[in-house]
């Protein structure tokens, strides 16, 4: 693949695209959103495409995300969880998505939780696939909808100083926040207990992220705090202190809060633990774009989708405003 | 709000209704009747919007009867089962609900165990809420498609004598039916053993609620008989006699029903309990308009979400007919 | 029912087709393939009208496949899972069904592990009914892709020689196959091991069948090899061999296949245990049709909603060809 704006069959990772092309799909995501100030959210993009939700994790959030975003372009959805599916019947993996791609599906969204199972999928399928969370890989939307949240408040990622808290290195949230915000120029300081801080982060970003288990270094003079979800089945792992110590020591309140730019806004990609990982008075602030995050989750997904099927994108702001007035084709 | 025509942003309870708002609701599920009799038993209305079918209890019928009003009028459906959902996660109610409406849905439909939930959510969101039966409490459009389909067969509500048998005391259908009744005129008179009768009653009602453990002194002489659906799962709160006593004491046969009015009509909520509360034989009759409620339950959802979604309702009926014949607008 | 080209109202099983009948909504499968090949796979036949798919025992493949039929025909969609319908509170199926038919969906799409389950819906409701697995006795839709896909690689069934390898006595693929490819003149080998072989299939199918315990006499000279799924729970009724001896007796590997014909192909209904009764090298050779047969049946579900529903089918692919360009009306 070139670098610049070529198009790809799948969106598996940030670390595979290139600045521009994270650049295209966040520029495309803003028409989507325009769409949603309109009765008729909705446009025919994806008229007669099937998008398949296949989720071997339970994830209500993002499949809810993800199911709307396809319907929003107006494609038809199906959804698969493992609990019901073939797998059970002990089909592999990719027998399930042959499955699927010869009943002419045109998308396959899989949460799966071995890093690396899209990749082995998007080998062997000529479907679109598109990660939703491989293990503790990558959740690309969500770093994508990360990114556009920060842009459309800050308008410029380059430069500004991002802090992400909490579990970095099992977090595919935060890889895939890493790999997109370094490559737009931030820099990120990634904060987290000794016992979980990563590895060779330094050098895999070639000196834009900073590792730190001092949680008042990470937040001071930031732009923007992402705060992880706690995950509470690492407890059990003997790796982390116990909550409440957690949520004193790497817990983001108001006071710590203050540490960072005036302007600072903070980032969750929920389901959030209210008291532990945030308190409520930090994620119901004026700071808090955590909101923001979810609305613009559907307008990134509505653009990867439209950028994955491949139509022609110079003038999708112009078609899809146009279109969504009446029964338009794109 | 005002009372009258008024309209509001949410469906709670009929508590909550005027005489003047219930008529609407009815009159205009009448229009969304007709489109069932057509092959494309659709109309545009809420194209581009979309319903959230938020359920942390399951029930198939109530669930798949707001489904299939939602499609009827165009809009998008979401199936978001508390099992699956990211209350598993330890996510709040609210947040949930908050989540749903950045993703810029329409409505919430919630079924909850929680007396009280939905009016919950109805401060919290700008959302509509519409109440799909909340523990003890109201189970409204239950109500307005009993009284649909009483007027449907009785052409009037006021002066009419309802029996309601049954469990009372612990029955949202029968709190919704107690409050939408009486505000447009009928008499009703509830039975249920005296271990489960309600409290205060009369009280609330003014009168127009009279209270009895005799079945044939409710039964005597009604218009209406409605029948509850036994809640097994009393039976372990030693509140009420074995089944086969309750079936034999309170239950709804050929012979008890011929107390009634001879045109006295036989309702039940759904699913039934053949044998235990009403006998196969009463149920199957052509006295029974048991399944005229179920297809009533559909048309007076769908014009439950109309309603609030605030559409000019004035040339409703004439707009609905011509639309669902051709591509029309509303 | 007159013999010929009569529509019926259900699809219970090939058993009461009549060969004309078969072969008209085969017929009307390839348009309804053709549709794939565009990027709008969707025409509007069935558009307004709903299919209800209850599935009593979990079946992800079958399910969907029939959801995508359906969506791809405009029809709205409902699901069902047991497991989560008014089954659980003690609903007859026939109740069950005949709320189904009161929300006035068109269609009824019914799994259940009872033989004759869709029979006796049929007889009490007006909808239709397509029986998508009944017991062991008959997936008539299972048994129409079959042969849809045996006919478009050998262009006919008169003649032909087919063997279908596995457990017959219990398998309700292999029984709808019997029952259609003798029909349209096939000569059917059926091939098990002697604990399951069925009794009297001869006399049944007036000896068009033949059947045998040898694996190699089964294959031998056959264009058509149908390998059923092995049933896993079967081995705990001792009916079996072990696994890995079943796997040796009656496996389809490639040496095996060299005894039919050259151009011989092989079906599979799904989902494979790969290395039990298949290998992966005859699965994944050029004589597997496995995924053509999913591929077909989704158009031949489509035909069948489509042919039920009793549109004029003699301009049928003109019609949808022409429709799916734009916005037609059929």
């Amino acid at each position: 693949m070139k670098a610049g704006v070529d198009r790809v069959k799948d969106l598996l990772g940030l670390e595979y695209l290139s600045k521009l092309q994270i650049e295209q799909i966040l520029d495309q995501a803003k028409p989507m959103k325009q769409l949603f100030t309109r009765s008729v959210k909705k446009a025919p993009a994806l008229r007669g495409r099937t998008v398949a939700l296949v989720f071997f994790e339970p994830s209500t959030r993002t499949r809810t995300s993800f199911e709307l975003a396809a319907k929003r372009l107006s494609a038809d959805t199906l959804n698969i969880a493992a609990s019901t599916s073939s797998v059970q019947k002990g089909e592999s993996l990719i027998d399930t998505a042959k499955t699927l791609e010869a009943m002419k599906a045109d998308f396959l969204v899989l949460r799966h939780s071995a890093s690396g199972a899209p990749h082995l999928l998007a080998r062997e399928i000529k479907m679109h696939v598109l990660n939703a969370g491989d293990g503790a890989h990558e959740h690309p939307t969500q770093g994508l909808l990360d990114i556009f949240t920060i842009l459309e408040k800050k308008k410029k990622i380059e430069g500004l100083k991002v802090a992400i808290l909490g579990d970095v290195a099992h977090s595919r949230v935060a890889r895939s926040n890493l790999w997109g915000l370094t490559k737009l120029g931030a820099h990120v300081t990634v904060c987290a207990p000794e016992t979980l801080l990563p590895a060779g982060l330094s050098e895999i970003f070639d000196g834009k992220v900073t590792v730190t288990s001092h949680i008042d270094d990470a937040i001071k003079d930031a732009d923007v705090v992402n705060v992880l979800r706690l995950q509470m089945e690492r407890q059990k792992e003997n790796l982390m202190p116990s909550i409440r110590e957690y949520s004193e020591l790497f817990g983001l309140n108001l006071s710590r809060l203050h540490l960072a730019k005036r302007d600072c806004i903070v980032l969750h990609p929920g389901p959030m633990n209210r008291g532990v990982e945030i308190t409520s008075e930090v994620a119901d602030s004026h700071q808090s774009v955590i909101l923001d995050q979810v609305t613009n989750g559907v307008a990134v997904r509505m653009s990867v989708l439209y950028w994955l099927a491949g139509n022609p994108v110079a003038s999708s702001q112009t078609a899809i405003a146009a279109e969504s007035a009446g029964e338009p084709r794109l």
